[in-house]
């Protein structure tokens, strides 16, 4: 029974508070300098369609430190949905690797992946989601919360456009029984759709959720996230037009004396600086964005561990008779070359 | 004394059983749990002339899975060839790596890289064979033989165009005695250069060939095989004309039936659903084509330990020695810095 | 206190041979069947602008062979001041790997990478130098000095382009005592700049230096060492051009014989045989340039346990209860799903 990470509108608070919590664990285990072992001999695939920095440096260090291997297959070196199927390319990375992940143009593309796979499969992002984008934000938040105050009486504002970080923001968020209010520009605000789900959710958790170009809605926050203004990967938009559109959703000095006192600054990364953020925010002592570029890594181990952990029942005297026989053979078949000096 | 692996013409069909053979029992090993460390501090370099998915992952999860570590060389990384000769670079990877692979576009590239390296050169397909998908698909066929046959009662038909891996499918059975028939179009059947090979591995191993239009030469067969139409480098042709060419040739549910009771479908992949091989033959139980691309994997772990089992003669005294005199270096000239807490 | 290694100009004669020293070490430590797992959980980045086979090969393999990891980060996976800048790039990298490598267009830019990294930065190559092949070099000239000589008896001779080899090779001469000549064509010859370093150097070392397209500046060297002719980014001519001005500068058997009896020929590779250098001589048995590509990966093993050794400051008591916590939490949290058989 595999489980995917395709979306986290299919897991449950308490399953994603125990995904952030373990990735909290292994950091914290790291830092004391334990690695733990947990993804030893298991080999990762990394689909790439389009180029990425943080997703890839993290995935990849997090399974080596972790004492496995992972992948890159990057743009055209694999193919989804060319002269193979995605269908047929992922019944034979079933055979290959024991976990995929794959950041792809369409979500469509990550969703029929996991389908066709009988490993777990990860989405690195696509055009719709960034699910562990979305662990690694709770755990910064986590880590970060207004002191005196519980996950649950905090306001996290997501200003500008409406990206696939922005409704992910909103997804984790009022999952978790927080408050979100996405305040950006009409025609870039999240659609009917997203609202539907933040509306599910917080009837679930007892949050709340606002999409707003009113300016007022952004007071009180404890978490002001942005994203880059050219997100999206149709209307891509010259920076003229552009700087004119997105023009008051600039987060500066202003925008952060707006948040409560200690109001901290998030920030999916890369930055476009002078854009969507000042150089005196991002780099101020408010700014969580290194924080959260680190916890990209904290949040992909988690990750790995909870879909893999307990997959594999080995037992040790089945190893011991496996190692056994395998060196007889050694033995027998190739003993003429013996490793012995 | 190292040995490469280019071509199965350079093994004898005992040589080639004890890899089959050597790949399978790595294979239970693992199924068990016990990954058997034999690559453990080796180096692959994998350079890739052209892009790959199966040969590619499939070395690379082989190296992590018994401790070595393959790094991916592909198209524009690395030149074979173009500013320094193929020679020169032989000789300088020798140095850096213990084992090199290449998929190369001409057949003598690594025919020269061999020859010009001092550490075993593995061939990961080129324009004339693919000898890595020999040893995979005849585990598979181990692994799959027709209850209360030998391998040697077993006939193999390669459907369709004759691409390398139908080449190659020819030398591996003919040297290991089956009965082996290629039934494609004229035009595109195996050449005089390949009858003289299939020619003298039968006189040697008992077994028989057949290169035919003739579709009566599918009866009787325990194991069906295709590829796509378009595989060969040279001469691709546009659709319309391949379908019309092959279109005889396609693997269906009347192919099928031609074979043996209980007949096997095979394919190295990827499958050009609709042209080569129907869904309903691709999908069926009779289909071992998954199976076939989990034993890329297999195949991959037995020729790498068996190319560099024994080569490396260590002694654990000296090891001992090493380490005592490496450890004393480093606390007397790096020492200030100590590691210990 | 992290420390980078950008220029040689940075580090003294006594630290320089402390790391050539370590990296010969090591050497003979694995020659001998010991790995030491110096690198052990450790991952290192590895940023190419350019194309590399012998960088990149030897850095993968120095990282694996000590128990760590290299990504390779190539052209167009990551970009360094395109939408992010150099800046933000090295402070996110810095939280998700222990070490960076960088092979760049501009020298600047691995300058600025690490002014903004917190992790170790170690420059693969720029337009202006090649310290890493300084290290390996110094290994092969330690390796094979002339018998009865000392470092500092030795003259090594460069012929031809005033390349980033050369000024390299310049540096690291000068700066251990030696005796330098860059013999190379006007126009083409090292630059003032150049010039004042080993001049500095020179002061310092007691070594001397020359700049000279007189070829009776080669007589009595026992290192004669050469680059290819177009190896400078800027100005590259067609090859009509290039032969016409460096005619006079291919080291063939009679340039050879200007040195001293037993002199001893080193290139960096590639070579481009016919043009810098004759086959008689690259494949001569004075021909050092294979063992100079073997000591690339000697240099990387050294410089990364150089600039990491003692930077963790591990203790056994904390390791042992991150472990007893993190194995808590998985029992607690995970346990359902256990491992055990």
């Amino acid at each position: 029974m595999k489980r995917d990470f395709i979306d986290t509108a299919t897991y449950t608070k308490e399953e994603l508070t125990d995904i952030v919590e373990l990735s909290l664990a292994i950091k914290r285990a790291i830092a004391r300098g334990y690695y733990p072992q947990l993804m030893k001999d298991m080999t990762l695939a990394m689909i790439f369609q389009q180029s990425s920095t943080r997703t890839r440096v993290s995935f990849e260090t997090a399974m080596s430190q972790m004492g496995g291997h992972a992948q890159y297959l990057g743009p055209g070196m694999i193919q989804l949905g060319g002269h193979e199927t995605i269908g047929d390319t992922g019944k034979v990375l079933s055979h290959l690797v024991d976990i995929v992940m794959a950041r792809v143009i369409e979500h469509k593309s990550v969703v029929e992946l996991a389908r066709s796979c009988s490993v777990p499969v990860l989405n690195g992002m696509s055009d719709y989601n960034h699910p562990t984008q979305e662990i690694g934000d709770m755990c910064t938040i986590f880590e970060n919360l207004p002191r005196g105050k519980r996950l649950e009486d905090c306001k996290v504002v997501f200003v500008g456009d409406g990206t696939q970080v922005c409704a992910s923001l909103g997804f984790i968020t009022t999952k978790m029984g927080m408050h979100f209010v996405h305040y950006g520009p009409q025609g870039h605000q999240l659609n009917e759709g997203h609202k539907e789900i933040l509306e599910a959710n917080c009837r679930l958790s007892g949050g709340s959720w606002q999409v707003t170009d009113d300016r007022s809605a952004v007071r009180g926050a404890d978490f002001i996230y942005t994203d880059v203004w050219y997100g999206l990967y149709e209307n891509e938009m010259p920076k003229e037009e552009r700087v004119r559109v997105f023009h008051d959703y600039q987060v500066n000095r202003e925008m952060m004396q707006l948040g409560n006192l200690g109001c901290k600054f998030m920030h999916c990364l890369p930055a476009t600086r002078g854009e969507d953020v000042t150089d005196e925010v991002a780099d101020s002592d408010a700014s969580l964005c290194w924080e959260q570029a680190g916890n990209r890594l904290t949040a992909m181990r988690g990750l790995l561990v909870y879909l893999t952990y307990g997959q594999r029942q080995f037992c040790g005297t089945r190893i011991a008779a496996a190692k056994e026989e395998l060196d007889g053979f050694l033995r027998e078949r190739l003993g003429g070359r013996g490793n012995e000096g």
